[in-house]
């Protein structure tokens, strides 16, 4: 495990370092490479963007099996740190999900605390959810690797009540799964500057804000502290959108894209 | 079979249509729909671009269960017919071939006479080549299934001797395909006007010609006679350049693409 071990110290330390850590997410070896040669110092999946490449809906509809696979190919191509999208835990024992998770050769994750486990996604218990960050935190500390794990609070994506509720409820949840040995917390959704600058005090742990319409820019969200930014499925969406317009003036005729 | 007859039937027909048939080779089940969504009337892969998603290099790399797999998630998820890039055809048998093709559900395959039983991949021998076309024709009769074959002939990416004997070469390949039972004969590479001319007026049968630097425009190839216009890997190429750039503008704080 101490390449492992090693590459997780890595990508902790990137949370912490004198720039935010910058993510533009990957989901299939090509665009993790792209990303590398971008100048990325880690390589984040998109859970999303992996299944759609694959032919399913985002929302663990793949099975967890090729998800790891996906994951472990980008492992297995890139050099730096990989950390992994794992949405909810795809209702793996936190044991096996740390266990894949590591022999796929990531040291990081990413997970909701939406709960799946009904007809529909809901925000999920708050207390369990801590308690499963720290079972995942024990599970990795025992197979020796420092899991960096980026705690998703989803009380912005589908939590309820007006936005100040909604906003002592992401602070309550960030500083239990902090508590509970996430790295990093992850409010996902969230673009109200003023929001972010105070999960950002409050939390005393580095927060990942996902840039997308309506977010402050990266200059602003580094000036507010904010430590990990990443895109989600917006790099794979904006990928295929172009993919798309190329491919129709291809078939209006325009081939200029393939002549140049 | 009846499904894929039909399928392949469609496929064979847009040779013959009042257009060319245009097709930006997708790599995956997202840059399929994006392609249909474009508009494209068949998916065609590349088997670059396919091995290259999925962390293979190019030239057979990948095992061929992983390239027919890749190709059945594009079929399942498309409406319109699908033709696979097989490469050299892994070594397989005829009827291996033929059946893991049908089996993926794609109605079409891309075949080259390259030869890569030695150490480095030579152009391989025109009869054999022809024979095994022949030999793949009578498996798709035995199935009920024309499955379109687009026959390429590789005298212009590894034929050896003056342009002007590469192109004689080409021609003696391309009668030889197309009476063993070809479709649709590629010269990949040529990107020469007067000789893709010479081409289609001699060969009596579709051409394919891969668009590139140096080719003619879509409307002069069209002009030309040539009845299908393929990218290979390039649309995946664009693509992934398209990530790169986007993920180093992140990288250096530019998040505009996210934001807008």
């Amino acid at each position: 495990m101490s390449d492992l071990a090693s590459l997780a110290e890595q990508l902790l330390s990137l949370h912490h370092g004198p720039r935010p850590l910058i993510l533009p997410n990957a989901w299939d070896v090509a665009s993790a490479l792209a990303v590398q040669r971008a100048g990325a110092a880690a390589i984040a999946t998109t859970s999303s963007g992996v299944a759609e490449s694959l032919g399913y809906p985002d929302g663990e509809a793949i099975p967890p099996g090729e998800m790891f696979a996906a994951v472990a190919r980008i492992a297995v191509a890139v050099s730096v740190p990989v950390t992994a999208d794992v949405e909810a835990g795809y209702g793996l024992p936190y044991e096996a999900l740390v266990s894949r998770l590591l022999r796929a050769g990531a040291v990081g994750l990413n997970l909701e605390d939406t709960d799946r486990s009904g007809d529909a996604p809901r925000l999920g218990d708050r207390d369990k959810a801590a308690e499963r960050i720290g079972s995942i935190r024990r599970a990795a500390d025992a197979a020796g690797v420092h899991v960096v794990i980026n705690a998703r609070v989803d009380s912005f994506l589908r939590g309820s009540g007006v936005p100040d509720e909604r906003l002592e409820d992401a602070l309550k949840r960030g500083i239990a799964y902090r508590e509970a040995g996430a790295d990093c917390v992850y409010p996902i959704w969230l673009t109200d500057a003023d929001a972010i600058a105070r999960l950002v005090r409050e939390l005393a742990a580095p927060v990942n804000v996902l840039l997308r319409p309506g977010a402050p820019s990266v200059g602003d969200l580094e000036a507010m502290g904010v430590r990990r930014i990443s895109v989600g499925a917006g790099l794979a969406h904006h990928t295929m959108a172009r993919t798309e317009q190329v491919a129709r003036q291809l078939i209006e005729g325009d081939g200029s894209a393939f002549l140049a």
